[in-house]
């Protein structure tokens, strides 16, 4: 599928706002894939279709996320995270889209996941830093991303995990896992 | 055992810093098990022990912990978790204390554990808080601790991720997931 046929597509399900972000992404994708040697052609569609299912009613999603046996423990934490499983799987069925690498980057795009690949970190890093996102501690995470696609993801879920723990919220345990098998891979401390 | 002996046993497995440290702790506890009706008796006897193994080799604790069938993840994390299981067994061991709310409660002061009890909340905030304490953020804790116990916990545990988050280090499973099921049972937002 070309980029515009796969754009045209993504436009219908989302609003205006959403589909700017879409493009960033998409853009920091392509740039991301290019640097760190990700295939480009899968970088720009899981970004295309990364938020597919984000306006899906949340009664829906449910349904899908119990139906097709994912992780139910999803649905104790915060619904901003099923759009991501709920996607991939929308994406195969409905647009059609095959590619396991594909759906899982746009699966694993919001919790991450141990072992993620470096297609899945590029597009969690796009879906961070595209140049739409203007909240606290983005920047460093953009200087990381030029030089260093595992510190920058590191950080960037150093960052999610705080801004929840500061509003003494829940934090999903595959983030968790995802920050302590990446911090252990790169060995040791990394901020001093 | 009463309280003069089970300090005397104690007194000889640690540093004379970690023993003011320990009657910190006991003192602190016995106000918190007051305050929240936990047994008293209990929580001195937890609080005394609870340092017990903390000045062990570390090739001693590691058997230990392989011997004994303790989670085996514990060796890939910091090894500051290893002294509070390895505590519980050999109090239970050395000390042939077999009460086992106490060696619970010696057991999870570090790392915390889902369903907590009130002893072992007791026994892990008064590690926290005791006076000799004056690391950042624990006099807001110690005001928490007297009229919330479950607000002071998280807070503390909110206060330790975070610490690690920021160094760069690995955080123990159970530290998140104590975290977690303590928000998920105190409902919603804590710090607004």
């Amino acid at each position: 599928m070309d980029r515009e046929k796969a754009l045209e597509i993504v436009k219908k399900q989302i609003t205006e706002h959403r589909y700017l972000h879409t493009i960033g992404v998409m853009e920091t994708a392509n740039k991301l894939a290019q640097l760190y040697g990700a295939n480009e052609k899968k970088a720009e569609m899981s970004a295309v279709f990364h938020d597919y299912a984000k306006f899906r009613p949340k009664e829906e999603m449910k349904e899908i996320i119990l139906e097709q046996g994912m992780p139910e423990d999803l649905l104790q934490y915060n619904s901003e995270l099923w759009h991501a499983p709920v996607g991939a799987f929308l994406v195969e069925k409905e647009v059609g889209i095959t590619d396991p690498e594909v759906l899982d980057a746009i699966r694993y795009h919001t919790s991450g996941r141990p072992n993620m690949t470096k297609l899945e970190k590029v597009i969690y890093l796009a879906d961070y830093i595209e140049p739409g996102r203007i909240f606290p501690g983005v920047d460093e995470v953009r200087q990381l991303a030029s030089t260093d696609l595992d510190r920058a993801l590191i950080k960037a879920i150093q960052n999610t995990i705080m801004f929840l723990l500061k509003k003494g919220q829940q934090v999903y345990p595959a983030t968790f896992h995802t920050y302590n098998d990446l911090v252990s891979k790169k060995g040791g401390l990394l901020n001093e």
